[in-house]
């Protein structure tokens, strides 16, 4: 048993999972399977569609074939892959109490011979008052300590479950003291509500509450997480395993799974899909099967559907843009744009967590980029760690030449306010409303590809920016803002004069061509603060 | 030769196209095949990978084979769909003159038997200048005077190709002049360095200038279409028909497009794709075949991304979700996201020809969306045609239910306040400002999902609404908002009274705790101002 990560991104890793049964490589999904009726065969799941382990419920099980009648899990489903058990918490939940003890049903896993166990939790659900919910929490401690005693089999890997449901700071207790007593893997409970009803935001709490207190060398399981769409964000919060329903409870209703929302196929003409059961047929034919075809094929799509999604989400951990998908899956429902904002109130959390370079740029697109952790680490250094030259007095905030006629060369400026000492040149550009200039050359600064004209919400960030800044570096006596005509230079600098109003820095702005021409200009107007003698020469233009 | 048009969305429309090698359903793309030498042998294309239609170089293979070595085209590529033959405009506008004359090259496709023809037009490209683009857009209008003599198979489908380069207007005036002269499809000349530089943004402006002076019974054609993460924008906009190299040229330098991108081999770990050419193999795999071999499997993979994403494109249409895939997909880089930008700009174009309803819901996220045609469609009828009840003195503005615990519900208030003649109540619910109560129950606002808290942006166009509406119908003397005690319900009523301020129209606000005590509240409000004798009886709150 070991879990060894790789690469990482925000708070996605991938990593391989070793079990007695070979290896699983994470993020992974486990399609929950029913062990008494399969619509799909477990042996077809694994070799034609690929899955690598699924998840069964020991309880039901062990209920239908008595204690002795399954020697081996593996044979008894036909599925040479990796098995996990649940112990009967969920239907716990939905039926009430069930007929069998912790310790009974964790001796009835080992003697089937799972791979992965889980100890018999007790769900904490979303309706649960605070006073039940922490019940739930100690109940699920207490059986932990009493699985401890009886766990023989090490080869398992043993699930530690973590409640609290809807109250944050339970299941951050509840992770805290589980992590205590050192499980294989942790698994959040996720209420059937939260995902049902789409409760994706309290969700996004629920995670990080845990995440934040377990060990990041184990794998974090979310229980029951459904729909495709929301696995990115899932993963971009640090969860490692998934088991779902989804893709047969779906498919017996009709529905057809994308990795954008569900679609149903009695409404569908075409099939948004080339996996190798939509691309042979069409909506229409699938329509006239024998209902029990129908719903393997729609249940075969589905699966492969989770199971693309996993491996975009891989590629995307490879890549370094897993932010830029969840930012394309929370457009897939306004609950999930809703769950995306609620990682703002975590920005901290998730910043510090984050990998702090990478390969590839980001992608900057509005307002709602701002959490990037790339960005909220840039602010945070800027205004924590970064102490400006000593001999700073006036700061140039110069805009970065994007190659389009018009716009100064920021080359010039560094060049030009060399002459002047106590000059400290800084550059800005959307969405960073001031970058010093040796460190310009630095990541996420030099690889950020945005849109030309930032959106007023992003100004607005820039402008406050200087305005820490400046509050923070009490050194500078002025600010010279180089701009050129473009709209939102223009609103920029009336931004920043009224943080320097505000803070009594004296501000100055002048155009790029008043530069060019060499008249007046950057030097000239340092040249006043400082009642240095630079000099004003004339600036080559740049073709 | 015909085209019939079905289901709508946005300016996209699901038709068919007849030629004489049979129908052809669009949204639709022409793969770019080399005639002289293919790396997927264009009966593979066919049998394989779905393709009904390809296009080919007249042009080239005339220069190859002489002007009587070919008798069918379909015979000479072994296709059996259909197929389109472009002129050698393109090779005109990369290597200058073609040594072909215009009807030369019309009775060349002719005697080759191709379903679709292109008369030698003259391509703008993107560095003309104004009077240079002029010229080509002449030279191509004079050409299709030239063409209409020579032309003799009126079984073949004839392209009218549209210049202008980026010069809107000269787009238009190129699109009215040749629909006077009465083409089968009319093709836009997309320049390539609008693709190539991702000016996606100009490219707007360029597609509708065309497809508002075009027929909308005659399909319209992109040139040169790209990557296919900009298709639902072109589809959006108007465009039913794309010609694409970029499934091979992407596949020679080792590039793997998805929907969202370009991925490179070389870097990949995993296939985010389950079509059949990735489902069976690794990026590890494809990088150790020989480059022919690999060439190919990229280009396969390549070419059927480009298909899902067209049927992709289709499906939304027909479960009126295209602009939500428009939003999603421009999510997929900056140039794209500034290319949906300027869309506003054409709003009340694109929503006036837009369907007007729909049998789905719209999803509604923050201020991208305000520019969905059914949202400008809504704005411009409330400020528009409707008018006001006769006796409306008291604008009562109450929040639509949601079903959260703290909210009234609108129905109370409706019935309260028909005790009080003259008030009329109007709704608001994000992204809506004011829907009059009457017209609850209509398109779209009653089938409007969206977040539960509106940004501020939302907040302004909300208030803005209120503000024309009562800047337009004077008839209102007094506003009674209606309110709970969430942020944004305050923050909304202060936005309104500004505006009242603003109007000189008397506001006041109540909460809805204040209605369900029944001892103050609207009817009393309202009947302050009405003067009448409106009772204040006490409300049961609904649980």
């Amino acid at each position: 048993l070991s879990f060894e990560t790789g690469q990482r991104d925000v708070l996605g890793r991938i990593g391989v999972f070793e079990t007695k049964s070979g290896k699983l490589e994470t993020p992974a999904l486990f399609p929950v399977v029913n062990p008494l009726a399969q619509e799909i065969p477990p042996r077809v799941m694994f070799e034609k569609l690929g899955s690598k382990a699924l998840i069964t419920n020991a309880y039901l099980i062990r209920r239908q074939a008595g204690d002795t009648g399954v020697h081996d899990i593996h044979d008894f489903l036909d599925f040479p892959g990796i098995v996990a058990t649940d112990s009967g918490a969920y239907q716990m939940l939905r039926y009430g109490e069930v007929e069998v003890g912790s310790a009974e049903i964790i001796d009835y896993q080992q003697s089937i011979r799972t791979d992965i166990g889980v100890i018999l939790d007790v769900p904490t659900g979303s309706r649960a008052s605070r006073t039940r919910a922490m019940e739930t929490v100690n109940e699920t401690i207490r059986r932990a300590d009493e699985a401890r005693k009886v766990i023989k089999n090490r080869d398992i890997a043993w699930v530690g479950p973590i409640q609290g449901g809807l109250y944050p700071d339970l299941v951050a207790h509840s992770a805290r003291e589980m992590a205590k007593r050192g499980f294989d893997i942790y698994a959040l409970g996720s209420p059937t509500e939260v995902m049902e009803q789409y409760l994706f935001a309290d969700l996004v709490d629920m995670i990080l509450a845990a995440k934040m207190n377990l060990p990041f060398s184990t794998p974090l399981h979310l229980f029951g997480a459904g729909h495709p769409f929301m696995f990115s964000l899932a993963v971009a919060l640090g969860c490692d395993l998934f088991d779902s329903a989804a893709y047969i409870l779906y498919a017996r209703r009709g529905r057809y799974l994308t990795q954008a929302g569900t679609l149903h196929l009695g409404q569908m003409e075409y099939f948004p899909c080339k996996c190798n059961t939509c691309a042979s047929t069409s909506p229409d034919k699938v329509r006239s099967l024998p209902v029990a075809e129908r719903t393997r094929l729609l249940a075969e799509h589905n699966l492969l559907a989770c199971f693309q999604e996993i491996e975009t989400i891989k590629e995307s951990i490879v890549e370094g843009r897993l932010w830029e998908l969840v930012e394309i899956r929370c457009r897939s429902h306004p609950r999930l744009l809703e769950a995306f904002q609620r990682t703002q109130k975590h920005r901290a959390e998730v910043a510090c967590c984050a990998p702090s370079t990478k390969r590839k740029g980001i992608l900057f697109f509005d307002s709602t980029s701002l959490q990037r952790p790339e960005y909220v680490m840039h602010l945070e250094r800027l205004l924590g760690d970064y102490v400006p030259p000593r001999e700073a007095r006036v700061l140039v905030l110069a805009p970065v030449m994007t190659h389009r006629p018009g716009d100064e060369s920021s080359d010039i400026l560094v060049g030009m306010t060399k002459a002047g000492k106590g000059a400290h040149v800084c550059l800005y550009s959307p969405p960073y409303g001031l970058v010093p200039s040796e460190l310009q050359d630095t990541f996420p600064f030099s690889q950020t590809e945005t849109l030309e004209e930032p959106d007023p919400e992003i100004l607005k960030v820039m402008a406050k920016a200087v305005q820490s800044y400046l509050a923070k570096n009490r050194t500078y006596r002025a600010v010279v803002l180089v701009r050129s005509d473009r709209g939102w230079h223009v609103r920029y600098a009336g931004m920043c004069k009224s943080v320097c109003t505000k803070l009594r820095v004296r501000f100055s702005s002048v155009t790029d061509k008043e530069i060019s021409s060499g008249l007046t200009g950057t030097a000239a107007k340092g040249k006043r603060y400082l009642g240095k003698n630079t000099k004003g020469k004339p600036v080559k233009r740049r073709e």
